[in-house]
């Protein structure tokens, strides 16, 4: 469901679709409802069943994938509403094509899940390196809505408005970063997060997804 | 730490204080190694003590607490960093008063913390509301930022880098009404989040706070 509403959010951006925004708007609620589910189902999994080793590890996994799964659904639902606003606003050229930042976005959640599924650390390993291209792009998209803002200043609330979508789209990007570090703790026992987070230059955000850009 | 590290950030930014900013970066490390203690510490718990009933909601809430901590840290740290990217760039005029609105989302963190360890559900419930409060102040901000924009538009990217000042300060607000929902959660066994969230306007970003704003 998080997937899919991704992919509607971009495609209702793309093409200013304002039926498929208000989908991905309403079906958040359901979204919302299964990570109350999960987080209930874990619980009683920890009570009843009491695990330890590899498949407390797991439940500890899923209770924190659970959470940033849910947060990506708000991400999505954040966009959808961007595009509900741009549609009331008079039509300004959107300066930047958002689908090659989207596409990467989504692949990384669709395997940083598909790593968890299959308990493959190989494959989340990827997902964090793939990291960095999102972000590459998320910069290249914020230097081009700045020159817009720069040359069309009085479009700045417009503007910023596909501004955030960009920032949008890296954080989900970070986010299944955090459920690839996930299931490599899960799979590896090794705690990746935090390592190498230092290099990044001081005008490069950190992202708030555990840490690592 | 990580309350220090929001009002240090503040502090700096609200200085040019590059001393200051500096320290908070250095210092978000070992907020990093912590969250990592505290997770293992966690799992230790789950695993030797087997934690039922309130024990357990409470080492869950723990759990997920200690995540948002963590992402609370990162936030402060991006705002130092764009401490020590204003310092070096020209000096531009700050449209907007950051002080009160830190010291809300700096409140609200103390006060969901307070409510952590003293079980108070009813202060717990406070922090929920006053997140209204800090929504707003991010909204006066962002208007004066983007009408400051529109008039200095060759300002743009230093403009920029304090609206995302402005909206770090909203998100730690955010986490603040997560930890504050969890405390709820695990006091009252009551899951509020995903309560109320459907009034929200769609102009108005529904927050990344386990869809709360």
């Amino acid at each position: 469901m998080v997937e899919g509403a991704i992919a509607t959010a971009v495609a209702a951006l793309v093409n200013r679709d304002e039926t498929l925004a208000r989908k991905v708007v309403d079906e958040d609620a359901e979204i919302d409802r299964m990570e109350v589910d999960v987080e209930e189902d874990c619980a009683k999994i920890l009570a009843l069943y009491q695990p330890v080793a590899g498949d407390l590890r797991f439940v500890i996994a899923v209770l924190k994938i659970n959470n940033d799964l849910e947060r990506m659904g708000d991400l999505a639902k954040n966009i959808a509403k961007r595009v509900l606003y741009l549609a009331r606003v008079d039509q300004v050229e959107i300066p930047v094509d958002f689908r090659s930042m989207a596409v990467q976005a989504q692949d990384m959640v669709k395997r940083s899940l598909d790593a968890l599924v299959q308990a493959d650390s190989s494959m989340a390993h990827q997902v964090r390196q793939d990291d960095d291209v999102l972000d590459g792009m998320r910069r290249t998209i914020h230097e081009k809505i700045r020159a817009a803002i720069r040359a069309r200043p009085e479009q700045t609330e417009t503007l910023m408005k596909l501004y955030s979508v960009a920032k949008h789209l890296e954080r989900m990007g970070d986010m299944a970063t955090n459920v690839a570090e996930d299931v490599i703790y899960m799979v590896e026992g090794d705690i990746v997060r935090h390592q190498g987070e230092d290099e990044l230059p001081d005008d490069q955000e950190e992202e708030t997804g555990r840490g690592e850009v």
